[in-house]
């Protein structure tokens, strides 16, 4: 990657510091941009900019949005009863995606994780408690943490800190996913199968 | 991907038009974006920006330069009876990432491929005379295409045009790439491999 133009460089850098992106990707993309014309590229630049510039953090459920409170936090028509908890922002999107969820949702903002020293405190579940003791009432709260060590920790702690509420914990289902097959599934996976199974 | 605030939206469309990238490897893009500061958001965006407006293509042999003629064809002390020939910009970047190659370029900007309608009319095949009739006079040019059908293809197209001059055509080895294994190469390349076989 020596001997490169400056700008091409420059943002071959910049590439490069996105999540999974490599030097060669990076370049890839860069020699893409260079057969685009002018006005695409500042097209792209300035989407970059309004970004920041627009989006702002919901302050009732802390994911990201235009306005706030965010427009699921503002829909009247969502089951009050029903809070789930996720990781980040993203993780709002996925479970919406699904169609399934119509409840409210509260972002942590990470998992606990003592090796990074991510804290409870960090995490704020102060937050969360005064989240669950606003009117109406929440009762049942759905972990939906992505099913490892983190989000083991995470649901232990959540589950000590709310104990003392009337609330049902509930998490999201483990087994096997659509799609895979049984004979490469590993053990956990396949004893979380078992344990779950559920009538036909 | 419905119901993302306008603003991530936008920004995940612009993502998904770079090669290789599909809508979940843009949001993660954004996602992470989101979590920078403002800052280096603009930094980013005018680095976009500066890659038109201050990248030309070099008039000599057309790759993307910062002054014209670029670093290569500027470079006196390179060998001018040695011309290589690539499809694209980026196969200079390779191979002069190797430090193997000391002679000048010419980019031709494409390949022979009559199916997407390039034909060498397209390519400008006679620009390419041009630049191997000028002095100093080239001897050998080599060959730098993708080993596929419109790298052969190709080839073929210039070797019927340079005929008539009295210059040496060569392309790349084909063989085993290192750290291959030799069971699983296709036989086309295994062909390759004992066709060009070298004393060791």
């Amino acid at each position: 990657m020596n001997n490169l133009p400056e700008p091409i460089h420059n943002l071959v850098a910049w590439f490069n510091r996105l999540p999974g992106v490599g030097p060669k990707t990076s370049l890839r993309y860069v020699y893409y941009l260079l057969l685009r014309p002018k006005e695409e590229l500042n097209q792209f630049a300035k989407a970059i900019i309004d970004l920041k510039d627009k989006i702002q953090v919901c302050s009732v459920c802390r994911t990201y949005t235009l306005n706030n409170p965010c427009r699921i936090c503002a829909d009247k028509k969502r089951d009050t009863s029903l809070l789930c908890i996720v990781a980040e922002p993203r993780d709002v999107q996925a479970l919406e995606n699904t169609g399934e969820y119509n409840g409210y949702y509260f972002v942590l903002g990470g998992l606990v994780n003592p090796i990074e020293g991510i804290t409870p405190e960090e995490l704020k579940f102060s937050d969360l408690e005064k989240r669950i003791t606003q009117d109406p009432p929440v009762k049942e709260i759905v972990l939906a943490f992505n099913p490892d060590i983190q989000g083991e920790t995470t649901t232990l702690h959540i589950s000590k800190i709310l104990q003392k509420y009337p609330i049902r914990i509930t998490r999201l289902a483990r087994g096997l996913p659509v799609g895979s097959e049984l004979e490469y599934a590993d053990e956990i996976t396949l004893t979380d199968a078992i344990k779950g199974r559920r009538e036909v």
